[in-house]
């Protein structure tokens, strides 16, 4: 075997040989380090202090793979700790797992590594095990990558779309769009994208100050694909109440409003990476606002509507800048392809 | 929108709108149904036992995604099952994360998640939650799957390379080669490839025998890409000990060894999915045989070699059917793309 390293990863970095050992011990471990994982087993034995638990898997086939405010990596670790922490949960361990396209330079893998490992060290988990796959040229988009979360549960924290009630008031940690903006305007090269910013960030340390203060917090969720509008729709779907927003307190970037418009989307379908909706009682809010503008990923939170009768058609409606009212349906999914 | 339903999947599938939701719930959710997954969220939550548990992850690409014996779900959960049940644990909950190529048919879509139920309930693992992505045609290669899983560490097990020590048994649980075989026999149509058949199979029922039963199991890995010469080469490195293993007593079926022979493979790199080894004391290593030999996925089980003083060098030997000794060397990885 030759002493020349190759540049790109090959098929045979999945072979499970040779090869595969030398890209996991000499590309990949650098930037994860840990314990755990040194071991190198396919499992990970730990020792949690509790059986209560939010469990929890996203895969990652964003496009392209680094945009400004981030990168594929940034956002396997962020995505998947926010699913845990809007659950009531503090995340502790993640998995990684690597589908890499064969001719994937190394120095696109390290870099992406780099942005896992920095973000997960910032957000407090650890990657305890992994796996690493090969495909073909062609058989994929240079790299997908999954991550699995477990967190352990706050105590005493319940929180559920059956705990909404009427009078509730619905919140957002900041502005809206700005993932999902940035991707699209980064894709379509509108020539102001340098403007743009994903706000892909981990949001545990504020969510879990939430639930550790503020009592009335009926239902956290963050607003990934299909933006505002899927949470909203989704909290309704076959309950016995609806949401009604107002559009002037909705926040949102100028130059999100502007490339959205620019490109015919409604900001409230948009994807974001660092924002989540929550249902509080109305005591509550005022706290729960707060503590939001306070922290660094809550400075532009915003109380944006309430939860209302929905005598007897559970809808989301929106009172629009000029007064008057339109329906927040649903997005039906054809603009958002590979933002995540 | 019109009435008629695509008959394959789209990339707007993927978009979090109306579309993810229909696919999930109509086309998903039917073979998966349990009530931790119907709530939808983002994070299943959970009550453990314990908090002493294993975690995992596994990504499967095979190629071609049916083949004889099985297909990439039946292979999804039972590889992750495997992990967990080798750890010394009882598999418990599995996510699942679908990467989907535009223009998969449903049909094929349906087929493999019924398997995915199917083998699911076989092991008494539970789907909790899940993701689903979908890229354009040519950017993945039909379905790419992930499963996470957790299982609860059983009592007073402890294993691990450390506890392995000179004298010890190795045992294999019945014939080696046969995932593997079957997979590049039917990529490579040898014409006898309908003789094979893949071992995939969930191995926690037989490894949760054995570590309740027999005292003295040291090390339990199973032997999938790499095969059992990866195993045993992970076993020896950086080891005091070495291995030796004697050809005669290894299992291998005539029809894999024919096709390994016609297409210039080496049986012991090839990757089982239903295979595991495992060191166990020289007296504990007859009850391990019988309990092995007592369960259908062990019939063929037998002791094929021990832990033997390295000497200064940990290597990995074979005695051959001819009475010599060759050393089987950790495969380099070419032979092995998209076995599993």
């Amino acid at each position: 075997m030759a002493n020349t390293e190759p540049e790109r990863v090959l098929l045979a970095h999945g072979g499970g040989g040779q090869l595969t050992n030398r890209l996991i011990r000499e590309r990949i471990l650098p930037s994860l380090k840990n314990d755990s994982l040194s071991e190198l087993g396919d499992s990970a034995c730990l020792d949690l202090e509790s059986g209560s638990i939010c469990f929890t898997t996203d895969s990652y086939v964003v496009k392209p793979l680094f945009f400004n405010g981030g990168d594929i990596g940034k956002l396997a670790v962020c995505g998947t700790v926010n699913d845990l922490a809007v659950a009531g949960s503090r995340p502790l361990v993640l998995t990684l797992a690597l589908i890499i396209e064969a001719g994937l330079e190394f120095g696109v893998l390290e870099k992406i590594l780099h942005s896992i490992g920095e973000t997960a060290r910032l957000n407090g988990v650890s990657i305890v095990t992994g796996d690493t796959k090969t495909v073909e040229r062609g058989s994929a988009d240079g790299i997908f990558i999954n991550t699995a979360g477990i967190g352990v549960r706050l105590p005493g924290v319940h929180v559920g779309l059956d705990k909404i009630a009427v009078g509730d008031k619905i919140l957002v940690n900041g502005t809206l769009g700005d993932h999902g903006m940035t991707i699209i305007s980064q894709r379509e090269g509108i020539g102001f994208e340098s403007q743009l910013q994903s706000d892909c960030a981990g949001l545990a340390g504020l969510t879990c100050a939430l639930f550790e203060t503020v009592s009335g917090i009926r239902f956290m969720r963050d607003a990934t694909r299909g933006g505002l509008a899927a949470v909203l729709n989704e909290m309704v779907e076959n309950a016995a109440f609806g949401v009604e927003i107002c559009e002037k307190d909705v926040p949102i970037k100028p130059a999100v409003q502007a490339a959205a418009d620019m490109l015919g989307f409604d900001v409230l379908n948009i994807a974001n990476e660092g924002k989540f909706v929550v249902v509080v009682s109305a005591e509550g809010a005022d706290e729960c606002l707060r503590i939001c503008r306070d922290h660094a990923l809550g400075r532009d939170a915003a109380v944006i509507g309430e939860v209302v009768d929905a005598q007897g058609v559970p809808l989301v409606e929106l009172q629009t800048k000029m007064g008057g009212k339109r329906i927040v349906q649903m997005p039906y999914g054809r603009e958002l392809p590979r933002i995540c």
